[in-house]
């Protein structure tokens, strides 16, 4: 069974990795000479509009799939038109531009932070004013890990907004004092089953998510369910399979959604060792069209991110439940480089382990 | 970090599998064209006894190991002398020949079934009648899964089991009326440090593992303790490094050693899902001088061989708690192509798991 990704970086390497007890042999295409999916797979080096890579990168592979979300919808239709290709074309389209994501939750009744689309200036200082501050400017496309974004806490800090991030269609959201950030993760099957994994809550800092508390302590089951029925709402609407991750604000009860993903997900980390069946293995088991494994978690997890460097090894080694994963990768600042997912039976066994790490982290 | 190891098969695959996420990139040097690590990792295809294939293995391998018991002691000396090697060669040395094991264990008071080396068909004859009937004979080296066997009921079978695997060195054991088969996998650091897993019950059939179950059901503490004292012997008088597992036949309240065997086990397949820490990574972690994980139980495992060919997929991926493990292996009689390990969080629904398992196999 050969499976294909567009993208050759992290989480492409855990699928792979995800894929070999399976059977599963992958091929990758990316741009950059070395990703670390090479380390362990057959990687095409080309950019993604190289239409000839594109077409060797296709051939014989009995599904193809993307890892990385900003690779061209022109790229993933072309694939598409050799080998089945999951998820969708159209749920990357969708995904891969700030306001249709907003109107596709819209149209399924799922709450959204007010926002407003901004092409010129004078809709930047209008739009601002009217939704008050602070208020958080983004791009519509290309954006992750906090970059394209500009907070505006004030009149005085429209100018500098435009000035950082303008010339491109922008979208202005209203900043929301949420209680705390949360992301759910679900896959989809080609038969339409649909599992979900529980509300995990995500930590970010500086627009990088750093930890993920698995599951969410404190979820009542009326917030779950609702968790559920916002991403299968996306899911059925977007006729989609593989794995989609939805970030949520928790905000007076309620679940805002803020953006989704579509593809194995930072905050999906957890589940290799923190859920029966992982992510990364749904994600696979999905697109080529088997039965879905269970996504019930095995006792409590944390994910930390390893930001720019890797810590030293053999400390977090020595952490009881402690389980390292360095993804090859040259350090550079801002750059997610590793993670260690901690595990333990009980939420206080938990909170002592992830001390450990983060001590060891600062 | 760059570990090579000789031995291209699914032993090596697994232990590369372990070894990403720690950051390691492995090598396998196997005389099969297409070994089945060679799917996930560099693959060096030439004889054990090619001196120059063997010193283009070793040149800038951090440390070298091997996953076949059978390779040959010189083989592993060469590498040795070039970069650290773990196990060390005396250790294989000894578990390559069956007397020289048992020789071993006699000498660390480990009580072993009663056996005589036999050279000669007058040997044979004499000593069978002296340890009485059933008796096993097999050949002193490269036996596994049970080839180079041939058990004695009565007189009438000595010379039908000369004729069978005679003209090598043999040795004839008194067949022990046990109540089980148990092995133990621990691991040894570059320091010293060991970890044991628990004791395991093993159920063979026709020479081949079929299935373990982990821990092993209704194990006292003595017991645990005394197998324990057992391999711990074995390690500190080998000066043993990585993993190490003994196969014990239970017998009237007493561990008796049956064999050793100087690498990850098949017995401890169990670990990669059962264990918050697999036999794979502390084999790669003890090699490596780097602190050794946690070996205990994550709940109730029970691991199934996939023997000559694999299952439908489908059906084994539908069983919650159920982690499937394809080799990559083409299918023939009598060879291990893949196994699946079934996890619970208490005895009975890891006995209902099994038993759908089990059904599915038959």
């Amino acid at each position: 069974m050969i499976v294909g990704a567009l993208g050759g970086g992290q989480l492409g390497r855990m699928l792979a990795l995800a894929g070999a007890p399976l059977g599963i042999v992958m091929r990758f295409l990316d741009p950059t000479e070395g990703a670390c999916c090479s380390q362990i797979a057959d990687l095409i080096v080309a950019d993604y509009d190289d239409t000839a890579a594109l077409d060797r990168f296709a051939a014989g592979l009995d599904v193809a799939t993307f890892e990385f979300e900003n690779v061209p919808v022109e790229a993933v239709r072309r694939v598409a038109s050799r080998v089945p290709t999951f998820p969708p074309a159209d749920g990357l389209a969708v995904a891969q531009d700030r306001l249709s994501e907003k109107h596709l939750f819209e149209r399924l009744d799922i709450p959204v932070p007010k926002f407003v689309a901004i092409e010129t200036p004078n809709e930047l200082a209008d739009a601002a004013e009217r939704l008050g501050y602070p208020g958080v400017l983004k791009t519509r496309r290309m954006g992750y890990d906090g970059k394209g974004q500009h907070v505006l806490r004030g009149g005085a800090d429209v100018a500098a907004a435009w000035k950082a991030i303008g010339g491109v269609p922008l979208i202005l959201e209203q900043f929301v004092d949420f209680t705390r950030e949360l992301s759910l993760v679900a896959a989809r099957g080609r038969d339409g089953d649909i599992v979900y994994y529980p509300l995990v809550e995500n930590h970010h800092s500086g627009g990088i998510l750093r930890t993920t508390l698995a599951p969410a302590p404190g979820i009542s089951d009326a917030l779950e369910a609702l968790g559920r029925r916002h991403v299968g709402a996306i899911l059925e609407e977007l006729n989609y399979v593989g794995v989609l991750a939805v970030e949520f604000f928790e905000h007076a009860g309620r679940l805002l959604a803020n953006e989704m993903a579509p593809r194995v997900h930072n905050s999906g980390h957890w589940t290799i060792e923190g859920a029966q069946t992982s992510q990364f293995e749904n994600h696979l088991r999905a697109i080529l069209g088997w039965p879905l494994g269970d996504p019930s978690p095995r006792g409590h997890a944390a994910m930390v991110n390893f930001i720019g460097d890797m810590p030293a090894k053999a400390d977090i080694l020595r952490i009881s439940g402690a389980h390292f994963h360095d993804y090859g990768k040259p350090p550079r600042p801002g750059r997610k480089v590793g993670h260690a997912t901690v595990v333990a039976e009980d939420a206080e066994s938990l909170s002592n382990r992830l001390e450990i790490v983060t001590r060891l982290m600062s």
